[in-house]
């Protein structure tokens, strides 16, 4: 079986990108619009293009500095040697997809602008289908990856150096274990940057635009409009693509890893690998249905979206079965740790759905607080946020002990971490269309900036405002989908690392004792700073943010005042600037935390050893967990009870209640969009750290 | 030397109480001032007491369901029949505390407003003198209940049931450890219920009188002013002195306990009773130091506080050394072990001032991020409040890893734990002195309001500002050291709760194999719950702070529509009313998060077991060390912020700054004094419940 199960992630892989390619060229063939809709759809593409053509320049820079770093640690004997190159190769395909996802989506915005002219049900098509192609190149170019690498590696210890059979499996499993670096360093860029970049630009814009000068929202004569929009596609299509990129590299990586210890052998390293294959074919599945009436009411599309996912569960589900049953034998534990997997990733999503919508009774209560005024609601908002920590707590508890226990942990310990592994694969199989669920936002957010900006009829912007609210329901959804995600994969790492350290040891013949107690003061110590990494990390993003859009005001002030004509109509903005000074800061604003986020794993464990490490990681998990959730349901339920209030309850639009909730929304955009998501990066980019570093701290540690 | 130093504790509780005694016959004997000034505070006097009364009768309802169902546990078997009664004592005693501090600090308000009539030195030793009555008297009743319970003890196991002396010695010490029970509960009450008393007062005060209906603070014609006054004394002084004794007992017992299983024997079990007996005696001579000249500058005001503080300190670390080397013999690294604890406390007060007060960088910059608007500052706040966890994290790692290596944690585990427990009775050792510069603020900050009201001359209100600014500095000194001390109190509860489990496994004969390991499921579980506790709490103290503040806004409206003449100062508005509506509230509302601070370690103990519940408490102390850092500092930084602007700064009062700044305060407001500071109780309450029900979680828990 082993035999043919192999061939599941290449074949899934191939799969996934060739379906990618058709849905490309279904949006490539829609109707492009009037002019009007082209020329603003070309100006945000140009913007999104210069950004990342920067991004990429900088991002180089730095993976040529990573690389040479690598390959002389390598060449010390701290790392395999195909570390380095596997960092390129992975953060190369997770670029590559993030510029295909993006190339797509902006592409996508006007034309589903044009295709909800035509119907609800189009306009559904187009934008989901721009999302699909990010998901599908997301699982694709990282099963590609991957599995390039594992038939690589077989064929290296089968015919250059050849080993005995158990050990060519340790060495595949330690050496990808590793591969996880190069998608966590792109994912930071990715996640960091576009964090700053979108609040920025949002800011600036709102600020100016909607507040100082009293145009609407996504008018064109807001110089930061085109920013704000490139924005969308930045931050939430390119960043969270990278952030599941990493998160599905990592989870799939670390479970490899933890099979060998499992006593699980070649079967265990292939399972997650076939895993993922089955998902993206169950996800290919899954869009099929993803269609509506062709003027279906909103429920019916969130009912659209939300059969998708359902089926593409369902499918892995039960094809799961039969992939372990043939694969492990009798293990039918690790059986239920998957479906434990896929049903906490539903549950997470409900959650933060149930805290951030308007439609329950959180978001409701906090919009009637903004009664008392502006504290009270900046007050309950964060109270929401805090609130909502506790059922995915709950729900991420309750899959790591059913994932470890019905896997076998009692009997056989590191079985059982290799049960928590496999189930955090097994939320993340369905990636693919979960991914399209959610990139498909910022497209529908798109659709409608383009629909006002080039004055297309009112009814068109009710269907693109209908396109556009599901889109945040996904997006909350798929928030919750990428931290819990996030933790899970951070914990799988966590375990992985630690096997990682044994077997280290075991080659360079250290008497190595672990002591991992919470009581032994290095593993307390580093709890405590690894708990304080995401406040400081946090803090550094959001003064960033803070810098960043006070030069994004200036500026859009400045052209208010100089170019003559601007407000009335009769002159342009300059677009170009805007998005140049988005660029400019996130880049430059993304070093100092970017550093932190790789100096403080090593220098910790430079200090206190791998014990310390261990610590640092399991502090960083768990407060980065609970801090990215806090922020994100409290930005999510500020912006919902906005939008609550603007819909007309509690005096609508322009009333002090609104104000209020205004500046809640403010406050809660670098909490949600930009510090909250970047922590789901640094939960994850820690652990990755301290593998690829694991033989110098082994080797050279102070205490 | 043991025979000698047993009694240090019990004299040294004598003469603290002796010397709150004169303090407070100094306070009784000073000028009482005008018949207004009286009058006032009278009215203050009559609502704190109403409020302690009324509180009172709760907890006393409370204590007695405890204490049968303690009575209960000890006669099946799961307690030590002293525990019940112990329990008692301990909440006696701190409520007692709590009653002294409140009624002289009550009293010393306008008394300290005439004093300054006469000069500021005057009204600094006034307002000194009560803050030394309840330092003296938390540090006083506290050894005095642990001298009587120790001497107890021993008695009953000399004479009652006699045993070994090594027996006796380990009966003692895991006795004590259950004690803390009673001054937890009571801090609970004391802190949740104060911090919402004083915050739902103070911003009812606010938003009507002084937003909307134009008044000054500490207005006469205020409803709510009273109420606030109070509340300054409930949250201030009740609030701290309750949270600083738990500390104290706390650290104590704890270290007591550690001390048999560091092979320490009786002189181990001495030591931190003998250390805290030393520190009253330094403390008190550090009283005489406080004082300056007839008309100093604020400057001055402060290095006579600091003079205290810092010769007591030294006092203690000088005489220590004798101490320890007479009972412990060559134990130089416990001695170490003392003043790493001393010097931690001072570096985590300076570090709260660093990032709370107006004369350095981080608040200077909130500030004038506020010229941007409403959403910045609260922005930047949160932000400042995020990277100030930095420095305290440090510190404690500092402390925890030296003290533990120091006391020779590298040879005898057990020894290093006891190190870290010395560590933090060093710290807490000088509580007399600091807590007394502590609760001195809410006495400066009452007597400003005594002497507003009453109509004195400007020049008598300019000195209360001095006096009552310095009370801002020392009160977040006070706070950093409250949340330094509880952190550190914290982890050595978890340490002496491991060994208190294994003597009971031991007793019970059974075989009990602890894996405190962090990847064991059970204590990642725990990790997450703990780390999600403070979030749940703090969340429900500022939605109970809301509703309560709401409440007292549609009161205080209330009195200025119904009452006429009130706002033209003819007729007096109702205080009582507005006095019971937040002693009401604050009594509900603490319901709730109490429940929930005692339910979720017995159910999280008896679903996962012992190992679980040390995740647990790990867990919440890093969560709750960090959340409470967070916004103490969040909003001490917006509250100077704010006191910046209105001396002049940026635009000065009734600018567009000042009114973001004020929102930044609101906000900060339940930060600071409510949530904060309830979470310094809630991280050392989990570990003593965790203590207290060890035996039933140990014989009864599912996993």
């Amino acid at each position: 079986m082993t035999a043919y199960a192999v061939f599941l992630a290449p074949i899934a892989a191939a799969a996934a990108l060739l379906f990618a390619l058709l849905e490309a060229v279904k949006i490539k063939n829609a109707d492009p619009g009037t002019e009007a809709m082209q020329e603003i759809a070309s100006a945000i593409r140009t913007g999104a293009k210069a950004y990342l053509k920067r991004q990429y320049k900088s991002v180089a820079i730095f993976f040529a500095v990573v690389f040479v770093l690598l390959f002389l640690l390598a060449q010390a004997g701290y790392l395999s040697i195909f570390v380095p190159f596997a960092f390129l190769t992975g953060g190369f395909f997770s670029a590559l997809a993030g510029f295909i996802g993006m190339t797509v989506s902006t592409k996508a915005g006007s034309l589903t602008a044009q295709a909800a002219q035509e119907s609800l049900n189009r306009g559904l098509r187009i934008a989901f289908a721009s999302g699909t192609v990010m998901g599908m190149v997301v699982v694709g170019l990282g099963l590609l990856d991957l599995s390039f690498w594992y038939f690589f590696l077989n064929w290296y210890y089968t015919n250059v150096q050849p080993v005995s059979a158990s050990l060519r499996v340790e060495y595949i499993a330690s050496t990808m274990l590793n591969f996880g670096i190069g998608a966590s360093s792109m994912a930071l860029f990715a996640r960091v940057g576009g964090g700053i970049f979108t609040k920025a630009a949002d800011v600036g814009a709102d600020l100016v635009g909607k507040v100082e000068a009293g145009i609407p929202e996504d008018d064109a004569r807001n110089p930061a409009v085109i920013a704000d929009n490139v924005g969308d596609n930045v931050g939430d299509v390119a960043g969270m693509g990278a952030d599941l990129y990493e998160s599905f590299i990592g989870a799939i990586v670390a479970t490899i890893a933890l099979a060998v210890g499992a006593g699980l052998e070649l079967a265990g390293v292939i399972l997650p690998l076939a895993m993922a294959g089955l998902g993206v074919f169950a996800s290919i599945l899954g869009t099929f249905v993803v269609k509506t009436k062709e003027d279906a009411c909103q429920k019916a599309l969130l009912g659209a979206l939300r059969r998708g996912t359902a089926l593409s569960s369902l499918l892995v589900a039960a094809s799961s079965y039969f992939l372990i049953t043939n694969l492990l034998g009798g293990q039918l534990g690790i059986y239920f740790a998957v479906l434990v997997g896929i049903l906490a990733g539903v549950g997470i999503g409900f959650s933060t759905e149930y805290y951030t919508s308007s439609t329950y009774k959180p978001t409701r209560d906090l919009a009637c607080t903004a009664q008392s005024g502006t504290a009270p609601v900046v007050i309950s908002g964060i109270s929401v946020g805090m609130r909502s920590t506790f059922l995915p707590i709950l729900i991420i508890s309750a899959a790591v002990l059913a994932s470890f226990l019905l896997a076998g942990g009692a009997a056989n310990f590191r079985l059982g971490l290799y049960g928590i592994g496999i189930s955090a694969v097994g939320m993340l199989s369905t990636l693919g269309i979960t991914l399209a669920t959610d990139a498909y936002g910022p497209v529908a957010d798109n659709a409608g900036g383009n629909a006002q900006m080039a004055g297309l009829p009112p009814s068109v912007r009710e269907r693109t405002d209908a396109l556009d609210a599901l889109g945040n329901t996904t997006a909350a959804t798929g928030k919750g989908f990428a931290i819990g995600s996030a933790a899970l994969t951070s914990l799988t790492l966590i375990a992985a690392y630690r096997d990682h350290i044994l077997l280290l040891a075991q080659r360079y013949q250290l008497p190595l004792e672990l002591d991992l107690g919470i009581l032994n003061p290095k593993v307390l110590i580093g709890l405590f700073i690894g708990g304080m990494l995401p406040y400081l990390f946090s803090s550094l993003i959001m003064s960033s943010v803070g810098r960043a859009a006070e030069k994004m005001v200036l500026e859009v002030r400045r052209q208010f005042k100089e170019i003559p004509g601007l407000l009335e109509g009769t002159a342009k903005p300059d677009y170009a600037t805007c998005v140049d000074i988005s660029t400019r800061s996130s880049l430059r604003e993304m070093v100092l935390p970017s550093v932190i986020a790789v100096v403080v794993p090593i220098g910790t464990g430079l200090i206190l050893g791998s014990e310390g490490v261990m610590g640092m990681l399991a502090g960083c998990t768990v407060c980065g967990f609970l801090l990215a959730i806090m922020m994100a349901n409290a930005g999510g339920a500020w912006d919902n009870a906005k939008k609550y209030v603007e819909e007309g309850h509690l005096g609508g639009t322009g009333s002090p209640v609104h104000k209020a909730t205004v500046v809640g929304d403010t406050v809660g955009d670098p909490f949600k969009d930009a510090a909250g998501p970047a922590l789901n990066i640094l939960i994850k980019l820690v652990s990755i750290v301290s593998v690829v570093f694991a033989s110098l701290i082994l080797l050279h540690s102070l205490l």
